[in-house]
Order: structure tokens, then C-alpha cells, then sequence
């Protein structure tokens, strides 16, 4: 099942709710949709980049308009609002903007509609495409036995399906090869367990859960080969990408294991550096509590970034639908992505 | 206030409940120590040590006796019966040993339970006076204006008072230097976010709470001085400490920030080396549920060591109540603490 899709409306699997429940919801108008965002329902770059897109088509969808004018303005405040719910998320405006694009071009209530729904779905099936492409390019970086460890959820729940990290390892595993994965929990919102853990077994995929400090002692002991995380923006000196990222990069360095991040052309924002990117930092209840359990006193001091800078000398490749790049990135992502 | 403590009976604070609830529980007879220590009511090696030293005191006491022989035979049993509540504990056995010992000297009910409570009070004096000298000796290494980042709980709470990683915090701030702390949480059992910020909190120390997975980005942004944690068990080549050490020494050591151990000559296994030790695996609940939140599916494969063992390449020095002892360890160590 994809993670975001259409059947007579927008559906997503709510990521909220999982590993306990599978619950498909409905986003019936753009406000249900930019709640589903906000909570977290769907995360992952390329899957809001489709909810984004699908928003669109949703837009033209949830009333009636007395005319054409005021359908195309009402994409246009449907656009800025959705964009609003994560503006840091890049991907959800690229989805957003695509599709607001494609439908404008309509000369008739029906065709907006029409055309919105169409440049979504296409939008959907690119990134199924795109993410199988870079699961072959990244398969041949596996051999049969290895074992992987991955961080957060790079998987078919963070896109549309099929998934980057998650991906190559699937890829690997359709040519063949036998693959077992390490997921770490992902502090503080365990993305790791509860949704990489669930997406593999899903799938009959051996998967190994450590909490994030076990990421020393499984590499010190030899139990990883290699590490393959997604990104959610790589700039010129550094990869974005959940905060843990970082850490396990130097203890992958410290051990020799390789450090690869696999991750599409969108995810690239070649014209800055790390030090251009803000961090967002997250509410202290998520450190405070877990569930319902107290797991802190309730006044202390926290610090909550949601993603960290991994510097690219600990990247050894970069998988993308393109190939795979490997260093001196400044000359070979400029190369290979054309950009 | 002690951790472990005799006031007209054995009590402890009740680690379980922290920070939620500052629980006091009286240990009425040695079942329900044996209890407290099973569920980790108490933890952390020296708490442990006396812990066992009042137990024996206890278990004089927990009823009438016919004759002194009858006594005896039942201390015997009560050490052996609180020794196997945590086997790889050594300090807990230590603790229970030497007030057996002191004990078995006495020639009436009456001297044997006295000598038991003396010899109880004075072990737990000796920890807190030695903790004070470690944070004496661990003090000269912290600078005015230092943030020391810290993993697991080596407070108050882990000994009768004061503490080892924590204690050299105090002594240092006692001599009027200011220093902030960083808590890590310490997953899966969370000692840092429910421990460690509750006691310094207490004391009024400036304490942030991070994720594990922070480690690494607190560290590239300049945000840690020095790191100071405790130790279960220091062998020829390694310190085992909480699961999770290894990792931060790891990170530690790539950005060159000094990485310290601070832990009492009892600590010492001198006699082993790492690949002796057994590490203890502890049960997946830990990694599935956090209270009744359900983290990952519920039959998922996990990996759960307690411990980690911390080359003792990656440590910058240790503290101990003998002094600061630093490379080469294989000749330092038997000169400093002569063992």
C-alpha cells in the first residue's frame, strides 16, 4: 500500500498511529490535509511532496465554485496555506507548486480539476520511479550477507513507496542477495522503531531494533557493514538529515564501516552550506514525555534540534536516481545531477 | 537526602518513581530489599554496596532469634539470598561480605546486630567521604565557565551521596567555579532524564536535557568542554559502563574534547580484561514500550546489552578517591591505587 494515494479522495496511512494500528485517513478538505501534516500523519520529504501535490487536486475538489476565477483563486490561498504547515519541509512546496502550476493552465472548472489530479498522480508515479531507480544504483553497493544499519525512516512510509534507504535495500534483496537491517529507535520520536520496524517486517525483511546509544557496540562488535540513511536537504558542504544522523556518521568513520546516504535530486540544494540552513528546534514535551510516561522533571532545560549537519567527508557516496556520487563531490554532484 | 539510608529501619529512595514522585520506601525485611534491587528501586554500584551492607543489618533485626547460632546461620543465608538478586553486581556483594563478616565477630544477638549497623553506617560514610575526595581530585580538571556533558546517572542517587561524574560537578561548583551540565537520557531506561536532571535540579546545577542521538551535534557546535561519566567495572583495556558510553566516547575523542571517568578504586578488575566480561542482555520490553506506549511491533527482534565497554584509549583520565590517574594505565593504575 502507498503511504499517501488517491482512491475517490486523499488517503493516508497515519504514521501517528503506527506500529499499533493500520488506519488509512480520508483528508475530506485542505484543512484536514494540513492537520495530518502538522501532527505528523505523513512525514518523510518525498511523501509531502505528494500529499502537496494531491493537496492541490484535493483543493479544486472540496466544494462547489461559481466560477472558474474563484476556483484558481481559492488553489492559490489553498497553495500558500498547506505550504505554511511545514515551512522548512522544501519538498511540500515543490509538490505544491507543481501541481498549482499544472492545474492554473485549465480553461474550465472541470479541467483544472482535472489536470490537478493528473499532474499529481504523475508526480506520485515519479517518485515510485525515481526511488526504484535509486535502489538499483544502490543495490550494487550491498553484497549478499551484509548487514545494514539505518537511522529514523527512509523508507516506503517517508515517500510515496518503495522508499531511498529502505529502498536500496529492498532493491538488493529483489535481485537476490540476503539483507538484514539494524533500524535504530530514533530518539525522540522513535521512527525507527515504530515505522521502519513495521514497514520491514511488513515485508518479511529480517530487522535487528538497538536504541540509538547501541549504534557503538553493534559497530565495535562487527555487526555492520554498512550504513545507509535518506536526507532531508544536502547542501554543498553537509547532509540534513534526522538528528542522530551525525553521531552515527563518526561512529561509522571511527570503525571503517561505510557511510552512505541515499536520497533524490530534490533533496539537493547545491547553492548553500550548512552554516545558511537554520535547524528547527522542537517542543520540550517530546524529551519530557513518552506517552504518558514522565520521563523528565517537568521544568528542566532542553535542547531539541530536529535535524543535524553531517559533514560530506563522512558521506562515502551519495546514491540518487542518477547514479551513484562518490567524491570530490564539488566536481561529481555538479556532474551527475547537472546541476 | 541518602539515597540509602538507616533511620529506625533500612530506607531508599525509590528511583522507579522519579522525577514523578520522591518516594521514600522502608525495607521491612529482606524480601522486600531484594525486591527494591530486582526492580532497580536502587541502582548505581556504590548505592548498591550499602544497599547490601544494611541489608545484613536488616536481616538481624527482621525477627526474633533463639539462639546466636540461629542468627548466624540466617545471615549466612540472607548474604547469599541478596547477592543473587543482581550476580553481576560485584559492590553489592562486596557491601553484603564485609558487614557479614563484621558481623559474624559479635557474641550475643545484641553485639551482632550492633557490629551489623556499624559496620553498615560506616561503609556508607566511607562512600560519601570518598566520593568527596574523588570530586576534590576531579575538580582541578574543570575550568570556570565549563559545560560537562554527562551520560547515564553517576549522581547522588547511584551512591549513598554526592556522587562520582556528578560529584566532581559539585565539588567543582563548591569551589566556586560555575559549571553547566549537559544530561543525555540515557535510553532505553532514561537514568539521565529521570535521575541525573531531578538531582541537580535539586541542588539548583543548570542541567539541559538532550536525546542520545545529540551527542554528536552538541558536540560539532561547541557546546561541551569535558565529558564525565561513571563506571560499573574497569579492566585492564576498558571501562563497562552504561550502554550508550562507548558511543559518546567515540564522538568525544573525534572533536578532541576530553573524555573522564570518575569511579572508586572498587571499580577496578584489574585482573580482567574486556573480552572476560560477560554483558548482561536485558528484556525487549524495554524497547518496545515506554510506560504504555507501544514504541515498535510487539515481535520485533531486539538486542539489548546493559553495558558497553569504553577502550581505555578513548579516556582522558580517571578519577579516583587516590587521585587522577592518566595514561599509561597499565602503569599508573597499580602505582596510583597500588593493586
Amino acid at each position: 500500500m502507498r503511504s499517501v494515494f488517491w482512491d475517490n479522495g486523499l488517503k493516508l496511512i497515519d504514521q501517528t498511529k503506527l506500529p499499533e494500528r493500520l488506519d488509512i485517513i480520508e483528508c475530506r478538505n485542505i484543512e484536514e490535509l494540513a492537520d495530518a501534516i502538522k501532527r505528523l500523519a505523513v512525514r518523510g520529504a518525498p511523501a509531502l511532496e505528494a500529499a502537496g501535490a494531491y493537496g492541490i487536486a484535493l483543493a479544486a475538489r472540496e466544494r462547489q465554485f461559481e466560477s472558474l476565477e474563484e476556483l484558481k483563486e481559492h488553489l492559490r490561498k489553498s497553495a500558500e496555506y498547506l505550504a505554511s504547515t511545514r515551512p522548512t519541509a522544501v519538498n511540500l512546496s515543490v509538490g505544491i507548486q507543481r501541481v498549482l502550476d499544472a492545474a492554473l493552465r485549465g480553461e474550465s472548472i472541470e479541467e483544472v480539476r482535472e489536470l490537478a489530479l493528473i499532474e499529481a498522480e504523475k508526480l506520485a508515479e515519479e517518485d515510485i520511479e525515481r526511488n526504484r531507480k535509486m535502489g538499483e544504483y544502490g543495490a550494487e553497493l550491498l553484497e549478499d550477507g551484509d548487514t545494514v544499519l539505518t537511522y529514523c525512516n527512509a523508507g516506503r512510509l517517508a515517500t510515496v513507496d518503495w522508499g531511498t534507504a529502505l529502498g536500496v535495500v529492498r532493491s538488493a534483496i529483489e535481485q537476490g542477495k540476503r539483507i538484514k537491517v539494524i533500524a535504530c529507535e530514533t530518539r525522540p520520536l522513535n521512527q525507527g522503531s515504530r515505522l521502519t520496524c513495521w514497514e520491514l517486517m511488513e515485508d518479511g525483511i529480517e530487522v535487528t531494533l538497538i536504541t540509538d546509544s547501541m549504534v557503538g557496540i553493534v559497530m565495535q562488535k562487527g555487526m555492520v557493514d554498512k550504513v545507509i540513511v535518506g536526507a532531508d536537504r544536502i547542501v554543498r558542504d553537509a547532509v540534513f538529515n534526522k538528528i542522530g544522523t551525525y553521531t552515527v556518521s563518526v561512529v561509522a568513520r571511527h570503525h571503517g564501516i561505510p557511510f552512505y546516504v541515499a536520497a533524490p535530486k530534490s533533496t539537493f540544494d547545491w547553492g548553500k552550506k550548512a552554516e545558511d540552513v537554520v535547524i528547527e528546534e522542537r517542543g520540550r514535551e517530546e524529551l519530557i514525555y513518552c506517552g504518558n510516561r514522565q520521563l523528565a522533571p517537568l521544568n528542566v532545560k532542553v535542547y531539541n534540534p530536529a535535524f543535524d549537519p553531517t559533514p560530506l567527508e563522512n558521506v562515502t557516496a551519495i546514491i540518487t536516481e542518477y547514479g551513484i556520487i562518490e567524491p570530490p563531490y564539488h566536481v561529481n554532484v555538479p556532474k551527475i545531477l547537472k546541476i
